[in-house]
């Protein structure tokens, strides 16, 4: 972080509504309240951390309106509605500047095929291809060497961050950001097995991504076999995921590290699905239903579920059995005890 | 999509037998039964579906020769001997008209190594890089940005899309096709710990893809110690997966998406493993065998194996014991009942 | 492998003490005892393959000091040290000739921005973007389509695979590899739901790589929220790993592919995670620690643990109860035996 910002600068971006202290410092970067230093912004996000503010030697603090406290000399607390928001505006400021945004135009070095559309206010960047019919929306950022197939639409305000391939026919719309790396389009795994060989299924479908969504990096999304695999408004997609041909993914969910969704899955709003989990094709997984990471699920979902394990049960019942595998050993040791106790002649005993 | 077809076209590419009703539709895209709107085609795929055709917005259905029953108004029935198979031939007429062969040729932003051999049927596209002593075959066709390293070898009528890496000395058969951001030939993780210190063990053995064979998105197979990594004729690989040093996979495989095998291990032909499982290396895979998804494998397997779990079971053992798993509390709770009926005065008892 | 070495070049590379036996073949391969064929070097890298020495048809056999045995017509055997080692002298032999270094400089299709700094000594290659205010190393090569981001810092003696990605503001060390696709520097996946939609929480910190750290194809490293995302000097991570935003990855620590670790864990030096493991956020992982191949931790683990399955117990631990639970089916029977022996009159039976 190359930034500098002066106390009058954060009381004003934080939308700060009184100040205790002095400091002379400037900020040049933030950190949790143990970790700073001196010329560091910090805050107090979530109240069982207020031992740490007599401590931390930030010189600015971003406290609640309600805190109570002396601040260090040349500490400066800057009270604000809510600590966190408002260190998020600060980051945003930051974000800015970190990612200046480059003037609109097209790259010398890019290959823009004609029949392409491109409008004067989108940026792209250098050794990006965009092949004919694409469609590039207003002010939309194309980082560098990025891929724009045959037909794909790419909407409004978007960044494209180095190295994404959005493939023929697929859909972006309008504030979509895409980390390096992703893949968009790419054919779905369908195979017909005919004569001792694996005969491709044409995928011939497209992917149609919504509004606000945010895509993580290297993440892939096939294509459907026809019609659309879609993603809904809001949703955010963390890296190494796969999303495979037609599944469904609704609006606002999230979709944490390395998940797997096979084919034809349909995944409702609001849904948060935990790293590494896999979920079978074909299968619906109901508005608001929470996958714990690294589950497995092989079964339809009512709304609202929260689940855990592979195959995946309830999150309680999973925990419980999880507590009572544990004591397997025991529980072998015990029915041994029975037996040998009241003599189980003529049952199978095979301790453990 | 943006296709139109003439019900006459349709009939002639699907290789139809005869045909029942009549429509002034042309096709515009293909759906389900239960999804389709008018100006769709649709089809009987599955018998189970029968009752779904009678009540189909589909302008054409492509119905089985025998199939018994009354269009609609404006509704055309198109007989023919298979209909997942003559939507095969819709579907791969469709896909030639989305992704029409571009004209051969080396793009003037490509960058091609002296020494480097390109036919002239080939097709290079923009931004690929194409090093020295590398050989590309006829017909074949290099997307966009796409990388062919030093005396690497790509065969006839390949297809690999763009952002793809094909590291040095790897070689790839003919018509292989590989999705966007394939990593072919990573170095294999060996190192030996040396005072201290993990040391390199240079990987300087190749990759060597046999012919048909289809690669997922990001997939990354790595180069071996020495000698070859190898991927049999037909096989078929989905997106994000993992291929380490050394591994050997047989014929006509398919690889679900995110499946990880470890280094050395030998997949022979046939063999299905499903999404996000993981085989230790150095280990035998029976031919035919099948993986469930999310395994864990940890022993070699026999010829027509079917398993299931981590570490993995019997496929029909696993499930039973998932099963059995699942009554767990209500086992303990049997065993604390048996005990104080019978008082387990000198076994250990510990309820859950 | 296109390299041919005499058995004098093998001897003075391998750094041989004596010799016996006689061949007049070169060496155009390397291969394991067993598989060997004339033109071929192997090694005797383990005792328990002694007897494949005398059935091995390799030229050329590197082979203990104290080793006794009598070469083959027309084989050599080369006393050495340590046959492992020896190996690796003439496997890093073989690897400078497969890739040669290139000659300095920038080539002409890459995209450098003005004040970027690019030393004399680094080689740039085709299709390169290093953005404005960005520091390349002395003698460091990127290879071909690599991103370097604003002010961002590649150290000396690095070498940048295909199409990796360094995003602005990220630091890499000395000597550090990455292998083709690697993206350091995504947004770490940061949101607070905020009146029914997920507001991005800006990710402006950085990712800091220390000096010899390997990293594998695919794989990606987030930004921190703040502050750093960091990996330790002799780190060597897999392909297809996610390390989330203000990790702290320890030295000398080995990631097996495709592992994932959740935000802001720290996993000390030395840690070794198998492949597929996935380690939930907020944990310390203690030095040393061993973490099984698709193992779920979700708790801290103190210096030293081996551990095993989801969620992890300890190693031994985990092993005995896989035994235990495929011997459920048996226990329930042994449970429905003793209820129906010594009537289970009032106590809940469900027998399996």
């Amino acid at each position: 972080m190359q930034v500098v910002f002066s106390a009058e600068e954060i009381f004003s971006i934080a939308k700060a509504v009184r100040r205790q202290g002095e400091t002379t410092d400037t900020v040049r970067g933030i950190a949790a309240l143990t970790a700073a230093a001196p010329g560091d912004l910090s805050f107090l996000g979530n109240p069982k951390y207020k031992p740490d503010v007599a401590k931390t030697r930030a010189s600015l603090v971003l406290v609640p309106i309600d805190y109570v406290g002396e601040p260090q000399a040349n500490q400066l607390f800057v009270f604000v509605e809510n600590p966190s928001v408002a260190l998020a505006y600060v980051c945003a400021r930051i974000e800015q500047s970190l990612w200046p945004r480059p003037t609109a135009g097209v790259h010398p070095s890019a290959c823009v095929a004609p029949g392409a559309v491109v409008p004067a206010s989108a940026i792209i960047g250098p050794l990006c291809v965009i092949e004919a019919d694409a469609r590039i929306g207003e002010h939309t950022h194309l980082q560098a060497q990025v891929f724009i197939g045959r037909g794909a639409t790419v909407g409004d305000d978007c960044w494209l961050m180095p190295g994404c391939t959005v493939a023929a026919e697929c859909v972006l719309g309008d504030r979509v950001r895409l980390q390096p790396g992703v893949v968009i389009g790419s054919d779905g795994f369908g195979y017909e097995f005919v004569n001792g060989r694996h005969e491709k299924v044409p995928q011939i479908g497209s992917v149609v991504i919504g509004n606000d969504v945010e895509i993580g990096a290297n993440t892939t999304l096939d294509r459907a076999r026809f019609s659309r695999t879609v993603v809904g408004d809001g949703t955010k997609i963390d890296n190494l995921v796969q999303i495979g041909h037609n599944v469904v993914v609704g609006r606002h969910c999230m979709v944490c590290a390395q998940v797997g969704i096979a084919g034809s899955t349909v995944v409702e709003d609001f849904v948060i699905i935990g790293g590494q989990a896999g979920l079978a094709g074909h299968l619906t997984v109901g508005r608001s239903s929470k996958i714990d990471g690294q589950s497995g699920v092989n079964t339809d979902l009512a709304p609202g579920s929260f689940v855990k394990g592979t195959p995946c049960l309830p999150y309680q019942l999973e925990q419980r059995i999880n507590v009572l595998r544990r004591k397997l050993p025991d529980l072998f040791k015990r029915v041994d005890a029975l037996e040998s106790h009241f003599g189980a002649a003529d049952s199978e005993k095979s301790s453990a």
